[in-house]
């Protein structure tokens, strides 16, 4: 059967895209870890978060400005200010900052701000926000839809890809489906029908796919042991206080534990 | 449990919300059918179409200009233009169009000539385009994301409502699961769920729901024979040449007889 | 694609095959409605609720007397006691009765009793059991399993027919996915499907679909208003009381006026 | 809330239960693996399946006799000949030996050869097995069903642990939804869910949840990484020829390869 993508494939391009921003690389077979809040909240949260996961290994710092959040009651992120946080983290630690983008509206302004742009799972197939990605500089985090086929997924990277911006990392966060115990289920067999069938790299959020702290650890170390290109996690100085997703915010020390199993893992699996 | 949303919830209007568009009345007990292609193609063919809905009964016609389409390769609609063919339906037949709006950039531009604006499954969660659209004048019909709970979807309305736009038509067009006889599952028992959380009316969607042509109409049958406040079904003048969704359309002659059986069995459920 | 089933394919036999039990026949075109509570519990009961549902409409009667509950320390039935039951119920008032097997073991003792056996959800991949049925004189209702495909359905039933068995009755129950408004999702559109691939009589039940009751009326007229050759419907004459599925179990009465509209739609959807 | 089971729950015994059979211990932190065909086919198939196992350092045989397959028409397996060629496999290898029991029918003539006892997907909810199972000697490896909820799996171990048998290893081995790319969705995050609710160990089915061979050693790496007490894995020393799952059965070579891996990433992740 023929493809209905063509940028994204494999056939057209057989070699892995590997994409740099600062010390990572994602797609050559390293593991770069990305880490931080869900939500920037202020700078003494941002700045203390962003020093500890650097410590523990991390290559990217990530926090929200912008926050889809389910219902319009609940914290919408600091906006232009909780970017100009993020800038600051980037000032003082080095790491690079991703930060998502949900419209048009305020692309512009992310993209002064943020190394990598995510576009999160409820846009996946906001076709206007994915034209404006492609017309990018900057990378771009692609995250699956909650239900999405992995063509319906991949077709969304063409999107990006057909406006000219090539730097597109697919982002598995976990499908919806009648289980009740953990929020979403983490679809790992993705990663290798990802690699299948396309060249751009891709990496596993266990934070979002568990939903609850007990879970995500030893969901991120079967991330490392997958094929993952990298990992992105929720960490946070004090989850308990966190204006978004605290259940599922590792803490600091919990995490730093665990990357030291996260790259050991890797090690193993890449050698 | 405290109910997370507030403007939508019959706690906070105990009586049905009614929205009058033409000759159709959605909340008042009645069953208005809205009709017409997946996307406007020609004039000659909305017109085609159009004349044959409306002597079948439909009291609305449907009709996409921005289509949004998985792949970018395929159509995505005629735009503007289409927009101008909605137009001289309307002058011609009187009946009221029904289109969709994909984001902030052209609603202004819709808003012209819907008669009621349509936010697809896709863009149930693009709070940009919720927000826009709960600044509008015009009635939304906000169709339930793919895999979206009843509280998620319900608190998109929210978003709408909160911004002064009362006029919300829920619409459910089948859910996501591991069924491959049919494009998605119909879920017919949120109708009686959504009546009994909120005020607002919900019509069904039997077309996008089965996916394929010989389960539409007796999915559309047991559509009448629910509490739903309308029923939206694709009908296209030659299915086999339709840019898009030709195999879940009905004929013209296949709804106009589907049509007196849906009226028959709305006046049996409402007596 | 060859299909991987034979005996019950409509290409082997094109036309409906026409099951008939008492005054009832599943595949003629009529809409036969079973009607009863989950659990056979008491003489009174039993009794009590025949007479009801027979007054109101009802061809057969259901009981369990032989109960798969989730858990060991549910009420599990009242056995061959229950059996007994459901003979006193047919003496009465005439009406055939439907009661499950659960296993070979006591299958032959059910046989005597069961004027049509089911085989629940729980068990339509038990093959030792569907073997046996095969081997039965008595037609068998054959629930579709939470998640089953189409194809994986069709192939229980050609187990049974295999055997030698040609009344074969299927049942569509709902299906488990990740709605949480109702205890399962009723596919209505695998009525059209069964109908293309097979020619066996499918019925359908909308008490264990919706899980509640408010939900099950509506349901129940969306059933009739479907191709199906019958309804099966919880009726209980206590639902609070019930030792199991109250919640979702109807009042006569409410069944009685139900009745008088599932009818009548019926009566339109078949003209 | 209360729970509903009590013999399987943690707060009823706080301690993990260790499930000794041959070399292997079930629930000690060590991860035994047990691999082997779908179906015992032949002497030279087990023997030569089974020699190649053990030396890349399975502690356990799987293979099975009677068969659960979808089709009637599909190899139902060799039955008591395939018991005798697991003992041959067990006689010459040392390896204890692991097999389905479809049925009560069977489960006798099983229990005579099994050194563990495996109660299928399909089989779950067959509570008359289950009871049989409880009263057996052998330890059972219980597998969850395809769309169970994790309460609805662990009520079946109480079925089995009220008949006295305490022997009962879970087995996940993926669900069903609506991903196309692989045959079912491991469901990683219940290890940790069944880990807090209950002391029983639980082991992982790579094979039956890719169901295509290519995704299958990635995903046992990321069962290694995960808390599991076990792997079971399938091979074949002709999976083209293999008369069940050969599309996801390794080859002896790659099932060797991945052994070490397996034993490396197990290692870390319990230091």
């Amino acid at each position: 059967m023929k493809k209905p993508y063509k940028l994204v494939s494999r056939e057209f391009k057989p070699d892995n895209t590997c994409i740099s921003v600062g010390d990572a690389v994602f797609g050559d077979g390293s593991l770069p870890v990305i880490a931080g809040p869900c939500a920037v909240e202020s700078e003494n949260q941002v700045l203390s978060i962003a020093a500890s996961v650097k410590d523990a290994g991390a290559k990217l710092f990530r926090g929200g400005a912008f926050k889809p959040r389910s219902s319009p009651y609940s914290f919408q992120g600091l906006g232009e200010q909780g970017l100009k946080l993020l800038k600051k983290v980037k000032d003082e630690t080095g790491l690079p900052v991703v930060t998502e983008a949900m419209d048009v509206e305020n692309f512009d302004l992310i993209e002064q701000y943020a190394d990598i742009i995510q576009i999160g799972s409820r846009n996946m197939q906001n076709f206007s926000l994915l034209r404006r990605a492609g017309k990018s500089e900057k990378p771009v985090i692609l995250k699956r839809g909650m239900s999405a086929f992995l063509e319906e997924w991949l077709l969304t990277a063409e999107y990006i890809m057909k406006e000219g911006n090539e730097r597109v990392i697919l982002c598995e966060r976990g499908v919806r489906n009648f289980i009740r115990h953990s929020r979403n289920t983490l679809d790992l067999t993705v990663v290798s029908a990802v690699k299948q069938e396309s060249h751009l790299p891709i990496i596993l959020d266990p934070s979002h796919a568990a939903g609850v702290r007990y879970q995500v650890v030893p969901l991120a170390f079967a991330c490392a042991a997958s094929e993952a290109d990298g990992i992105m996690i929720e960490v946070h100085n004090d989850p308990d206080q966190a204006l978004s997703d605290g259940p599922q915010s590792l803490f600091p020390e919990q995490f730093k534990a665990a990357m030291k199993k996260i790259e050991a893992i890797h090690a193993i699996v890449r050698n």
